[in-house]
């Protein structure tokens, strides 16, 4: 690495995002994507707003979806700030709370970007270790973190925590508690969102994505949700234009219209059923999952040899290469007919296989 | 501001972006967005691509679009890194290679963005002052700084500093240099571009945008060459997915056609002689301009009365509230017809006030 880096850029793995393959004949349930299509009324606002006007700069404060957002989620425009995907507005919470040695915390395993963003800001991590039950471990509360990271429904286990424990932990952690919501639109309960929560709790920061439930993971969209006086701090840090204008377009015209993403939330929550009761019935334990995806898991069996014979049968699933996790495969809830396909696939393997993986 | 913040954050001011007015009977000649649409081959392939596949992850690296910015700049894939506007890459340099107390420098007046980004990474600001003819100033040499920028052209001058001046200056600085191209499509000499030293200068950073010479400001698109050695530090820093599909469809399809781009720039090179002559015969300084801007100047008048009534009438041109821009505005080059209302309208305006401006 060359001499220009700051150390701990030079000695950081960067983030391995899941694989984005090509191939159409590929059942891709790596990378959590929705298997149904964006609302025909966000492609129709698209190709209208594809015209000249695409030459000038776009709004940069991201004024008209903030103003929709603000009415479907019953906040107002000074509690959101739009990012290019979530992804931004977590780098964007770095660096306004997290200086050099700054402790960040968070339960582990999680999204594993928490762990890179840290090392890019040199902060400090500490890694608190979940239960087996995925409950909020007790250590978080007093870890003393400038920033505290909860993934929920956590990501790769799919499991959800109770809005009374977020605000037990958003009480006693020092700085500001980030729950990340990517996949809340996919929970049991669709009164599990903290939201609700930021106009009494000064130090909450609520993030949501439209990769997942909207169907527009291509578009790189994400909002976060927080008291008014931490969007005006992080404001200062974002991109003066971070959001492209298509980007907006497309989010604005996706809050317009939605009973189409509840609809499709619906057909992968009935597919989430299909898919558990299936890996179920060939010997998985299934973590009981709030997310478009689920953890399937072998207690102590490593499930790497399942994950290449899925592979070489186009069939992609996410294995996590760590010692925690190699018992167990993230699973997508893809179409009905891709998650058939895997249940077969998975049947055919154990009945080829002398040892059932 | 909320206790939570690092004090460089609660400390500091964000950028202020210029005005992003939506009417449509406006001369905006404040943001140098350029007059003239992006290519019919832009917006045919992002109509095309606007499809159901946006519920998919773009690719990671943007791979498509650096190969054939590879092939149209002369270097290879590993020399490329594409952002989300190039606003986002020079923030990823900030991460990349300043820690907090690190010196960044760069002279001024330039693009008032590198200061706010160094405030955010809690860096040491070094602003060394351009002398009369926006040369280099020999002291940005020894400035001992881990990042130098230099705009060239430079904003808001429009001035340009040769290869050869660029070459001695990366040689002398102690770390890396970042050149901003954003301008450089409309120099006077198109062999004014330093992406040909990125081979030999193993420090050397040149940046590029979409949103000016090919009218794509609304798509947040940005380029940054390099040595290998710095791109592949620097993919370690920048999100996962940090560019979306449809920017990334508009770039590369950008790319296709160079010659609309290139014709867009003669057509501006040509009203930017106009509007030049006409603010010479109106009394103003022009300095010798390689942008689409130009920088008009009456020594030691201040022009804010001037900027203000031109917005009374609905023409909007950039002025900074700085002791040493006061006497200037910047203009950017609209159409032959903006340029002419704008002349006229300045001729009124001097004609009505019993001091003229």
């Amino acid at each position: 690495m060359s001499r220009y880096f700051r150390p701990n850029i030079a000695s950081m793995a960067g983030y391995v995002p899941g694989e984005q393959p090509g191939d159409e004949k590929l059942a891709k349930l790596n990378t959590n994507e929705n298997p149904y299509p964006p609302s025909p009324g966000v492609l129709a606002a698209l190709r209208e707003a594809t015209n000249q006007s695409l030459r000038l700069y776009p709004e940069p404060l991201s004024d008209s979806l903030r103003n929709i957002a603000a009415e479907v989620y019953g906040v107002r425009l000074e509690n959101i700030l739009a990012g290019n995907g979530s992804d931004e507005i977590l780098s964007i919470i770095l660096r306004c709370f997290v200086g050099r040695g700054d402790r960040v915390a968070f339960p582990v395993p999680t999204y594993s970007l928490y762990d890179t963003l840290v090392k890019v800001q040199d902060g400090e991590l500490v890694c608190v270790d979940y239960p087996a039950d995925f409950a909020i471990p007790p250590e978080l509360h007093s870890a003393n973190a400038a920033v505290t990271f909860l993934c929920n429904p956590n990501s790769p286990s799919g499991t959800l925590v109770s809005l009374t424990e977020i605000e037990r932990l958003a009480r006693a952690v020092f700085g500001v508690l980030v729950v990340d919501e990517a996949y809340i639109d996919f929970a049991e309960d669709p009164g599990s969102s903290a939201i609700c929560l930021i106009q009494s709790t000064p130090n909450l920061i609520v993030l949501r994505t439209f990769s997942k439930s909207f169907s527009l993971a291509g578009l790189r969209i994400g909002l976060a949700f927080a008291p008014a006086e931490l969007i005006a701090g992080m404001m200062k840090v974002k991109d003066s234009y971070n959001l492209n204008h298509l980007s907006l377009v497309a989010a604005t015209a996706a809050l317009q219209d939605l009973s189409w993403m509840q609809q499709n939330v619906r057909r992968i929550q009935q597919t989430r059923r299909q898919l558990v009761d299936g890996l179920v019935k060939l010997g998985f334990y299934v973590y009981p999952s709030h997310a478009n995806f689920v953890m399937a898991q072998r207690k102590g069996q490593e499930q790497k040899a399942l994950y290449q014979a899925l592979r070489e049968r186009k069939i992609y699933v996410r294995y996590f290469d760590t010692p925690e996790l190699r018992d167990s495969l993230r699973i997508t809830v893809g179409t009905p007919e891709d998650v058939e396909r895997l249940l077969q696939e998975i049947g055919a393997i154990q009945k080829d296989s002398v040892n059932p993986f």
